[in-house]
């Protein structure tokens, strides 16, 4: 079964933390160990881990990441004006697995999982499956 | 069982949308729920996930990756020459999981699944492998 | 179960070859047969596969992302100076998934499983879990 979470962003670019969203399906999955497959079903958004203790690595990770992708390119033919975004995506991904044991998520300690909004403001999906030992 | 693609690639860089063979792979699995594992057993080509709508996307993914990792650069010692292609190849990533419902793979609307080429044109293989729930 | 592995590395930014670490724990866990997951637990780290042949190959790689991603940047806010890392950790990931068959690890003839540093040197760990058919 698939869990089909509704992630909403705010801004054009921002990292939102989701683990605490996952957690709760997978508690709700009532998973004891295996690994969980995180998906992003667009093309202008990711998933990612980092840090989740100082909101400076995050914000230092949206500029770093627009200063490496430019938005505008006198090259980007894409009449949409997102084509830095849709790079972005593919720099970081669309799917994430993550382990689970005693029930538990296995992270590191300084470690969040974020949706990576690229063009937003939207209404995001993000999938959960957990496959069991 | 690992069902072992051949993917031709004509030009040096280049994104095949692989979805149709992917689907098709998963049909003869008879694969109903799960997880598919795609992994690409190169060094210098990779796996990822993009807008398969306006071909515009693609065409400046490839130009903006192209300015990320100059093709020639001072430091390069590697005497192959494409340095460039591998270093793309770790930024997309050699391995990616997709999601299997109702024998359906799960995609975003505006989602194709590709094998993208670096240093081509090459024959190459694109590995998938269910795994049921 | 998950495998917990440690990697000692010794540089700031460092690719270190892990693929016999984990065939070997792959022997251990008598796998025949699936999916294996590797995952670093850590936000200035990741794991990737490239090149395994010629050490230039990785020694470009280090070098044209310190390119890509600066070191310093008048915009970095995150007080212990390593934004760049978090940002490479990022562009390669956390996550990877490598498939196995008849207990053999299924890798491309010229790829190694590297545990990327981008940080260190640093006492850093390696969680692997295997999934079976």
């Amino acid at each position: 079964m698939v869990t089909r979470l509704i992630v909403a962003t705010q801004q054009r670019e921002q990292f939102i933390d989701v683990t605490a969203t996952v957690t709760e399906a997978l508690a709700q999955s009532g998973a004891r160990s295996g690994v969980v497959t995180l998906f992003v079903p667009h093309t202008t958004a990711a998933i990612t881990i980092n840090e989740n203790a100082d909101p400076d690595v995050t914000a230092d990770m949206l500029k770093g990441l627009s200063e490496i992708v430019p938005r505008a390119a006198s090259f980007y033919r894409h009449a949409e004006g997102n084509s830095d975004a849709h790079i972005k995506a593919s720099l970081l991904g669309s799917s994430m697995q993550l382990l689970v044991e005693d029930g538990k998520l296995q992270l590191g300690t300084w470690q969040g999982v974020y949706l990576a909004e690229f063009d937003g403001p939207r209404e995001r999906r993000l999938w959960v499956k957990f496959a069991s030992d």
